[in-house]
């Protein structure tokens, strides 16, 4: 059986030790959390994602969710008693804003507790997850009645919430999707069409779920310029805040899918079901990439999560499976055979799913205490650069994050070697979830356009300038040290690698887009390996001025960190050779040829 | 619904004009498959893998085996109906010797054969695949009473056969296995014990399975030179062929896996099974190892199978979907949308897996040509290197082959989208059944092993020198031509990578054999890849032969050649540069640290 115990240990070494939250602790948000309070929370979370939502997370994968023939979804065994608790503990409220009764606490320290509970059980922290989200468009759209109608039941997770964009036809370009709103003489609309692979869409968890749906109201302009957004409740909310009817919506089936099997993807019939608009007519894609954006943080973040799941077990394994001998003699003299960590091939695997989840641990808390600087900072040029960052990275952290996910958690299935592949060890069911975070939220390919056709030029270069900066100013100053020399030579060879990257792209990419599209996938690759060389190098720092701590923790920070440089960045010279190829050696052969 | 169409014109290519295999119509096995027979047949298991077997493959999935109260296993619907008219189509014999019915023909074609019914169905092949290698293991090892009583059965898969290795304590460290034999007085043992993870190891397709068990007789020295092989039936064979009584083994469970879910992967209870020792006692763990090494090659060709079924659902999807527009303005302006084959990224997906399988068949079909070779060239030098590529490159095959074969599933399911993780499309499917073979057969960790530790020093390095020697005289052979010499450099700098990774690895290797370990993923990776390489330039060049040829097939050859050289070739560096990193990222942390 599988077990998750969450590694609060690293974690609050990133949040006191690396980011050092408590130097913003004049700030909004972060005034709510000093290190005392902060550490308690990550305490608790820690024994929620262990206690309650871990153990239901292997049967949810087996049992699934069941849609019954009167359109209602029944969740896995237990799901419904711990989203109970889950709601009773107050765990939502935690970002929540203070006037509908939440905590206002950073987004850093609520990433640390949503980490914990997505490796636990990434299906059950997606019903929250989606909830978020729309809470987030709501209260960037909706009027004060809308949000005080919807936002204090959402906050606190009573109610629900979905984003509904995705149609059979269409998907990445919502230009095309047809599902119609007829406008009603008493403000409201008549919502008819289909939704496909609506995560959360339907379930037994509340009571319940506001839906927040694109469609383009009768005769407005073709293409992404004529789509709304709406707010289409499952159940009618009363004016004085209680329910009424059910809305004339169902879910019209369930997905089979490869892995995430506890959380419910629908298809979601909507029957003339009565909605309302949420922000301008016809500016509804706008709206919904507010929640978009956040979301794409939160994709990353799984990638992370089961990574860090697969790794703990796959380790686990390593230490306790014995099986032939050490290729430098007997390690394990008294028994049959040595444990399998002391190959050197199982370690290689095992370092780069630990490599990876400490480097993209720290590339997400960090990137993330940017997204709340960006709001509640007092210096101007500290949110500029804050947005900078939040737009330049967010594509980075969804995608690169989601792809070493899956990686490492294919590495840590192939610790357990033929019991990997049995479900019962949940090895598979690792890679399956970690499969989705890179096709959901926009798929990876879609992530890397996003960051070489928008984000590299978006104010004249500005994001990506700002980032190489910071890294020459870290560079410059933590010189001269031997020990932390070679992550900085590390980190020189990445950033140089990026500079000569973005260079080509600007003089090749303006001439042929192709150019910019061929390397995409690559420059995106290697802005990754940038950022976790960027993390290492900071990490590396803290922890060398442990000096000979009696932590062994310190330690094993630098050998991860000196694997990371060894075994990982060399990578960058290949995305970097790869860029260079341009667009010819893809664009060259016709249709046929595929 | 997937389809899969077999790449007749490939193999054609690679059997007629690249491997020109007419020049060795003098040869045993070779004489008996003329060019015109050889297409025929091609054609004919094209039909059948396309009519009969990929119809069953992705229901096969979704029902699975089941095993019955009686111990039983019944196959998906339509398995038993199609492995009937398999039998009676006389596919099994195309291989098997004169003697026993076959027809003798030599691997390289079989391989093409076998290639199309794996792609069809994976499961489906597995069950003549694991009594192939049960034939294999008879005929090295048999008495002449035993290969008379069951290889004419199984040649034709009349029978079934499997191997027994494992039990849940140990897979790769067999010294350690438990299940023992107690010798009878009329010559026969009694087998008691529980073996694990057997495929194909129970079901209804045939009359009788005849497993092929590793026990320790009683006494025994410990470890792995206390292990025998033997013959259990799973119904006892009278003297004159009739069936018998049933042996006292059984099947009490089967695996609940990620996938291959056609075929029964089992749990087999041995208790006081009668069994025949074959071979010699305490010898049959070389003897299952004659059956091993040709599985690998098998287990190679999966990776390719479901890389290759993967690549035309996602060709086909990506032709078919429309989503978005072209960068570089539109191509299809009288629709709503391009389709997304025009994006540069999706090709880059699509060409990877293209090359990958059109690579990966070469390197296959090149290899299994040599395995022939070894056993009918008359010429003393050939044999020696066949011989030697076969050791040497057998785990490239298995390994490299099947972490490709996954990595390019994975690609085609990520250009599906959303739908990809739909399991009604199959592109689940293909990601799921390929992670098994990168696991089984020995891991593709221990192959790295046996290639850095053992096949690399085989009689002094011989294999490998030999192998470098082929690629200088093919380059020297073969320059001055400036559309071929691209492909030259290519090789050249691969050859290069190889030896200074050899060079290094016999320096360090040595006086810390955890050096050769540390570097061994990696440089069975950069083997791969300069086989790939060389398989690639041959192509080229029999392309280029073709000059200004109306088919369009050979530009389109050249257009993936040029694809593999600018995009895939350039991680040589990556992995020299691991390699070149040695032991002590991997081996200096403490095993608390993990």
């Amino acid at each position: 059986m599988p077990t998750y115990s969450p590694p609060v240990r690293d974690m609050k070494f990133l949040l006191n030790e690396v980011l050092d939250i408590s130097q913003y602790g004049h700030l909004p948000r972060f005034e709510e959390a000093p290190r005392d309070l902060a550490d308690a929370i990550l305490e608790e979370a820690a024994k929620f994602a262990e206690g309650v939502l871990q153990p239901i997370n292997l049967s949810g994968d087996e049992e699934g969710c069941t849609r019954n023939d009167d359109g209602s979804v029944t969740t896995p065994s237990g799901f419904k008693d711990a989203f109970d608790q889950f709601v009773e503990n107050g765990w939502p409220l935690m970002g929540a804003e203070e006037q509908y009764g939440g905590q206002n606490l950073p987004q850093v320290l609520g990433i640390a507790v949503s980490e914990m509970f997505s490796s636990a059980n990434q299906s059950f922290a997606m019903y929250p997850g989606l909830t978020r989200g729309a809470v987030e468009a709501i209260t960037a759209g909706g009027t004060p009645e809308q949000k005080a109608k919807y936002l204090p039941k959402m906050s606190s997770c009573e109610w629900g919430g979905t984003m509904n964009l995705t149609e059979s036809h269409c998907g990445t370009d919502l230009g095309m999707l047809k599902s119609k709103a007829v406008p009603q003489a008493d403000g409201s609309y008549k919502i008819t069409g289909e939704k496909i692979f609506i995560s959360s869409g339907e379930h037994d968890l509340t009571d319940n779920i506001i839906h927040m749906v694109l469609a383009r109201i009768e005769g407005a302009p073709a293409g992404t310029k004529g789509i709304s957004l709406f707010i289409v409740p499952k159940v009618m909310v009363n004016e004085d805040g209680s329910l009424g009817e059910r809305n004339s919506m169902i879910c019209s089936s369930i997905e089979h899918k490869m892995g995430i099997h506890g959380n419910s993807t629908c298809t979601l019939n909507f029957d003339e079901a009565t909605g309302y608009l949420i922000g301008e007519e016809n500016k509804g894609l706008r709206l919904m990439f507010v929640m978009m954006n956040a979301a794409r943080l939160g994709t990353g973040m799984q990638g992370l999560c089961q990574a860090e799941a697969a790794y703990q077990n796959a380790s686990a394994y390593a230490k306790d499976r014995i099986q032939g001998r050490s290729l430098t003699g007997p390690k394990n003299p008294d028994g049959p055979a040595d444990p399998i960590i002391v190959h050197p091939d199982v370690r290689r695997m095992l370092l780069e799913q630990k490599a990876f989840a400490e480097g993209a641990r720290a590339f997400l808390y960090w990137l993330s205490l940017h997204n709340t600087l960006e709001d509640v900072s007092d210096d101007e040029a500290t949110k500029e650069k804050a947005g900078d960052y939040m737009a330049l990275l967010t594509p980075v952290a969804k995608a690169y994050v989601t792809d070493g996910g899956y990686k490492s958690a294919t590495n840590a299935q192939q610790v357990f070697g033929g019991h990997g592949y049995i479900e019962e060890t949940g090895a598979s069911q690792f890679v399956r979830d970690a499969r989705i975070a890179m096709i959901y939220e926009g798929a990876n390919g879609v992530q890397a356009l996003d960051l070489v056709g928008r984000k590299l030029a978006m104010h004249g270069g500005r994001p990506l300038f700002s980032f190489i900066a910071e890294l020459d100013a870290f560079i410059a100053d933590n010189g001269g040290n031997a020990e932390l020399d070679p992550f900085l030579d590390g980190l020189k060879g990445a950033r140089e690698a990026l500079n000569e990257s973005t260079t080509w792209l600007m003089e090749n990419g303006l001439t042929n887009f192709d150019n910019a599209g061929a390397g995409s996938h690559d420059f995106l690759q290697l802005l990754g390996l940038t950022c976790l060389s960027y993390m290492w190098a900071k990490m590396a720092k803290v922890a060398l001025a442990q000096g000979d701590s009696d932590d062994p923790y310190y330690a094993n920070k630098l050998h991860t960190g000196r694997f990371f440089l060894a075994r990982m960045l060399p990578d960058i010279g290949s995305h970097l050779a790869k860029i260079k190829s341009g667009a010819d050696p893809l664009m060259a052969m016709a249709e046929d040829g595929f």
